[in-house]
């Protein structure tokens, strides 16, 4: 039969996240952990100094990113593992952390073990995934990726103010571009679901094969301010009123799209938003995410469609493509390799889609990448409500660990 | 035939309009003159030096009203013509001073015909119906009819921290509480439509029978935050979509109910309001107004009946009674008076209703008050925009002239 598997120490594991989620511990035990704030500076002093206890070497680069590599047999492109350390502001003690405690804790498993694998094995901590303090989100990876401007990132400010710069050199986090993540083997990210799919089917592990496509609108339906209790109801020309027939008719239409669509207008400012005059403008938000191009396409024709439905009696309707992005699709040869791994675990697992924006699918761009999931409870994330159960996170790191064992250079 | 009708002089009413304009006339032809403003203190003065130069007696009451009286044949309770010479921020030339400058005119037409009406006529400036700079609108009357407590009101403030009272003392219109208005034999309100009725109908008049009573409520409709991108349609609990469906709802019901009710969902507020995240929280006002109280009630029900729609599966909705008021009903002789001064001047008249709250109706509780409407041109009010014709205003006046020459005491 199988050899004997090696496994992580789940009860280890356990104390290690929460000795992580001890830099910037809510009073309701969520994660206030900032991007380059002090919070963070620690749990990144922490982390090094754990590597370095691994014997693991520790660089940063330009943009506060960290490498921690192990030595393999042969002096190959790494396999990389990880995930980000900040937090959204009361965040949860999972979201991006358990990434980066997945690779720290797969190498103390080889290191204890006396296991040295076949190639390098990289930890990473990705800068800024969360883009809670610096926007955009992703903002490392992406310039990894080339899909953002180092220039233009350094000069992204916070809330007081501070750049994206500033606060690299105020934490000394601030490495050289030599040391950026280049050629690598593979890329695997573990991360929490986010979402409520595998709580509610029982599941395990997540085998993530894309991340989707997704559009983003604003639509503006004007109308006209009157008095509300002088202005006959067949006189008016009310915004509010014309949205929430728009809103209605958009649900419809989404809704018979596909099943797997998903739509939210999350964001809507009604003008001038007092009680006793008629409203003259809406304006809210309409985002769809789906996998498949050809259904984006039809959510874009539907929307763009809206526009039309203005009308000189009653109210004008403006649509306005804020913007896209396209479905990445993880490397299908390590997404079967995590999902042998699951098998061979006795886990149960799905494959599935990610609905949510991560820094592998910046880095898919040029490093073979894969994520897995693992269940978020009553899928809450960015919250102090945020938890996935122990035994998931062991369940997801040891399928890493297996995966990473058996991922062969090019 | 009749006898020789006495008109007032509409180029004069047409200067002495446009020289109130002057006291704070925005570079849009609107006027900002709040309440007990400078710009207030200076229009204040201008008509205090007018009555006197027509020989009326002037009194200011503890709330900064004023008082100009021509005497009359018989010492009897006076015949009260006026309004309010505050305004809106950005608000229009009309609203308020028409009914000032009514009661001046119809003095100056009297005196310069050598005209003693029989029974002494006050024309009055209501202190601070606007509410735009202290809350609540109609203080003054509402403080003379009893409805509000003055030493409540004396302490409301501005944005800037001051209080009423400070602001009376500032432009020294601080006068007497024996000043008060009293007993009287009637009050006549001439006001702009601010609704769009009487344009419309081509109609010059609007003989007002009632304020119409309105409930106001606040509808909070709670679901669940979760992320945009990950959870599947079928498992949120959308606050937002939840409101759109009871939006639609409440405007198809109290749409069947009355061809004359009114509503308005002027505010509404959606939280968290971020494009990325499914609303947990939609609060949203609704205001009905209707001059039947059985109307209302109906209306009380239906929203009342909104909150039995809340589900475990979806979304929960509170419903919030935040305050009412019953319809004032104007004194019936004096509308018929006033129908009958229309008609003999051969203008196009009709009765209707005000949507909009105005210190006759305060003053209505204890005094015989009515109120007359001139056309509102596109509805516009509280606006830079708000125009009513030259000629419209000088056939309200009339109107009121021609009425308080018939007017007799009790």
């Amino acid at each position: 039969m199988n050899k004997q598997k090696i496994l992580i120490n789940g009860e280890r594991l356990k104390e290690t996240l929460e000795r992580f989620a001890d830099f910037g511990r809510t009073e309701n035990n969520g994660v206030t952990r900032l991007s380059l704030s002090e919070e963070d500076r620690l749990a990144r002093d922490y982390f090094c100094s754990f590597c370095k206890e691994l014997g693991m070497s520790v660089q940063v680069d330009d943009l506060g990113n960290i490498y921690a590599i192990l030595k393999g047999k042969e002096d190959k492109p790494p396999i990389v593992i990880g995930s980000h350390m900040d937090t959204v502001k009361k965040g949860g003690r999972f979201d991006g952390i358990l990434g980066v405690v997945a690779g720290l804790e797969i190498v103390r498993t080889l290191v204890e073990n006396n296991i040295t694998p076949q190639i390098p094995i990289m930890v990473v901590n990705f800068t800024n995934e969360e883009g809670a303090r610096f926007e955009p989100s992703m903002m490392s990876s992406g310039i990894l990726s080339g899909k953002f401007e180092k220039a233009v990132m350094m000069k992204k400010t916070d809330v007081d103010g501070i750049t994206f710069e500033e606060a690299l050199q105020t934490i000394q986090y601030t490495g050289n571009e030599e040391s950026r993540l280049k050629e690598a083997t593979a890329f695997l990210e573990l991360h929490i679901e986010q979402g409520p799919i595998l709580e509610r089917e029982s599941l395990a592990i997540g085998v993530v094969e894309c991340v989707v496509g997704m559009v983003c609108y604003e639509i503006e339906v004007t109308g006209e301010s009157d008095h509300a209790g002088t202005t006959p109801m067949t006189m008016r020309k009310d915004a509010l009123f014309a949205a929430n027939d728009l809103i209605t008719k958009a649900r419809q239409e989404l809704g018979t799209l596909d099943d797997e669509l998903v739509f939210t207008m999350g964001r809507m400012n009604v003008s001038p938003n007092i009680h006793t005059v008629i409203p003259n403008k809406v304006v809210f938000s309409l985002e769809a995410r789906h996998k498949d191009p050809a259904v984006i396409t039809q959510v874009e024709e539907m929307i763009e469609g809206l526009a039309q439905l203005s009308s000189e009696e009653s109210s004008v309707i403006k649509v306005k493509k804020l913007w896209d992005r396209d479905t990445v699709w993880f490397n299908k040869h390590i997404c079967h390799l995590l999902e042998q791994s699951a098998k061979s675990l006795n886990y149960s697992y799905k494959r599935m889609v990610s609905g949510a924006g991560h820094d592998a699918q910046f880095i898919a761009s040029y490093i073979p990448s894969a994520m897995i999931f693992v269940p978020s409870i009553n899928g809450k994330s960015h919250s102090e409500d945020e938890l996935t159960a122990w035994e998931d996170c062991e369940k997801g790191i040891n399928v890493l660990l297996e995966t990473a064992l058996v991922i062969k250079p090019e």
